[in-house]
């Protein structure tokens, strides 16, 4: 079950409030989520005892953005193990809260393997509870040493790419230090543009339906003293056709072996304008989020969410009034189309950025190239 | 000034809601608009008594769309004659109203003219009067005469591009009954497919900042019985990757001499994925959309509009709490770049239709050939 406390921005200074944390209190292990369904208007967090409580929290999305779900997942089953619930359960519950996100499904799974093996080797559950802690704790570890190496190698890039500097650069979603246990992926190389003095502009797509740009990444955005301009995803356009925009840098959650790239529904879009009008679009990603496992892009689960996130408007200040518990804005009865994802092709990716360096042209062979090793772990 | 007066949908049927209508009773002569900020939630009217109180409606969008604007800033000067004000006074407030849609500006002036020669001609502001009324009728009348050829003309086209049937067409914004004195432009193509039994699927755009796609086309859509689906504008790419979509139907706000067409944000990104994806992308406006004074897209003057229509979602049926009435779903102060509309140039449009015929491909001449004559009372 999930606990609710509600601290104000006052409290606490913004990197002091993480986006999950492993606390233990007397009555035992808890994982502490900033609930991002309820951001930006206010700073409320979840504390979860159990599995159920996070994958309930998984498909609210008050934790959400591809690299922070493979940790919570991990942190998941350490949970269950620390409490001595059923760690095969909860571990199964976790991995199929939400299809698209391969991170979740890592992390969950290295977790699992980590009390596996110290249940085989010392027969104690306790001693394999620590042991999946430590698991959960050094992949919470390795994603933020991560996102500083992500952002080293994206700048490189985006000065390389754009020798003129003054970089202006739109981005989807949100992929900041809400989805890390750093500073994220995309959000990340935009923030060390930022502190080298090097952005000129952050072009914040809202992000419908659930206007994680709008809500999260101007949250980020602002925290940052970014010069930062939110717009609707519609009017990307025209900011291209303008010649406003220089750079394209969007997260995934799975990147397939041949280098098509599952992420946040727009984001396809968006590689379509950046090839018409000539400007690289950009990925930045983990290696844990390379499913070699997944062939290409049509053999990507896309999610398919509820039709109200798009018939209401989620607003969790006003009082509920439409079946989803947002509010109506569209025709009763009317039925949505809503896909959480897209998949972009390879050929319309100019580079994808990760901890282990960028790989441009994106090819299959590269990818498998710098895989070599590192997803070992990620896909173990 | 304008007042108020509620309806609900179950004391009317849906034909008799007109978007404008002028009434006479005892007072004096008001023009009556269904306030389209309102919808769907509540059938709302707008009582206008004199033009300022029109200008208002226009402004904050309770009357909309391209061929309406054209007919309500006609109806505007006639009520400035019938009620004894200033007509060049309310005629320039009207214009300026809002500055992208011409039709808006040619149905002012076409009123306006009608009002001059009248009184030139009688020396006789009632009779002056009773001539600026008739003209601000003939466009009401004309425009639904339109309405009913270019819904022939696109039903035509549709047939001829797509001769699979089972026509699966997207729609931007809202192009029907309540932006027209008939049927509309663009959603009354898709009506008649519909009625023809060859509509499989309206995909409807919502249309950020301000959702006419959700509430007014899925409205306008659901009870003329039409099957359609909503979807986040983000959410078309998909669509496009995955062949759902066989034509893109559009309206127009103002169309250059060169064919490049001004229309609400997001058209242009719709038109860049359908040349991608090799599907037609179909503007469908009466002549009174060509301006020849506009030479082409560059010099289409693209209106701004408040941030606050992005940075909250405007819900009438609730609470205000933002500055600018709506409900704030981004950090306080955020600055957001909001244009009303984009330009997508002739080469990525597929056909223009319009009552006097289709012009395909779109080039300057072939606009300047189906104007010959027809635009000269349009542009007099």
């Amino acid at each position: 079950m999930a606990d609710q406390q509600v601290r104000t921005g006052e409290d606490r200074r913004p990197t002091e409030i993480p986006a999950i944390r492993w606390e233990e209190p007397p009555e035992g292990p808890v994982l502490v989520l900033l609930d991002q369904t309820r951001l930006p208007a206010e700073e409320v967090e979840l504390v979860c005892t159990d599995a159920s409580a996070l994958v309930e929290a998984i498909r609210s999305l008050a934790v959400r953005g591809a690299p922070l779900l493979g940790i919570a997942g991990a942190y998941g089953v350490a949970l269950a193990a620390a409490r001595g619930f059923e760690v095969d359960d909860a571990a199964r519950a976790l991995e199929e809260a939400r299809p698209t996100a391969v991170n979740l499904s890592v992390g969950v799974r290295r977790a699992r393997a980590a009390h596996q093996a110290a249940l085989a080797s010392t027969g104690d559950p306790t001693a394999a509870a620590v042991a999946t802690l430590a698991a959960a704790r050094a992949l919470h570890r390795e994603d933020a040493e991560g996102s500083v190496r992500m952002a080293a190698h994206g700048l490189a890039l985006l000065d390389e790419l754009l020798p003129a500097g003054g970089h202006r650069v739109l981005t989807h979603c949100n992929t900041g230090s809400l989805v890390s246990g750093g500073e994220g992926t995309a959000l990340a190389v935009a923030l060390a543009a930022h502190r080298a003095g090097r952005l000129r502009r952050l072009w914040v797509d809202e992000t419908r339906p659930l206007l994680q740009g709008a809500r999260l990444t101007a949250y980020e955005a602002a925290r940052s003293g970014m010069a930062y301009t939110l717009l609707t995803d519609n009017a990307a356009g025209s900011l291209f056709a303008a010649g406003e925009v220089d750079a394209v840098l969007v997260g995934a959650d799975r990147i397939a072996a041949d280098g098509s790239v599952a992420n946040k529904v727009g984001s396809y879009p968006l590689a379509v304008l950046a090839r018409y009008h000539h400007v690289p679009f950009i990925v930045v990603a983990p290696l844990t989020t390379l499913d070699p496992d997944t062939p290409d892009g049509a053999s990507i689960e896309v999610e398919q969410r509820p039709g109200y996130e798009v018939t209401e408007i989620a607003a969790p200040q006003v009082p509920v009034t439409g079946a989803g518990g947002g509010i109506p804005v569209a025709p009763l009865g009317t039925q949505a189309y809503n896909p959480a994802f897209d998949v972009t092709p390879p050929e319309l990716v100019t580079a994808i950025v990760t901890e282990a360096g960028v790989v441009s042209p994106v090819t299959a062979e590269a990818l498998a190239a710098l895989c070599t090793g590192s997803c070992q772990v990620a896909t173990g």
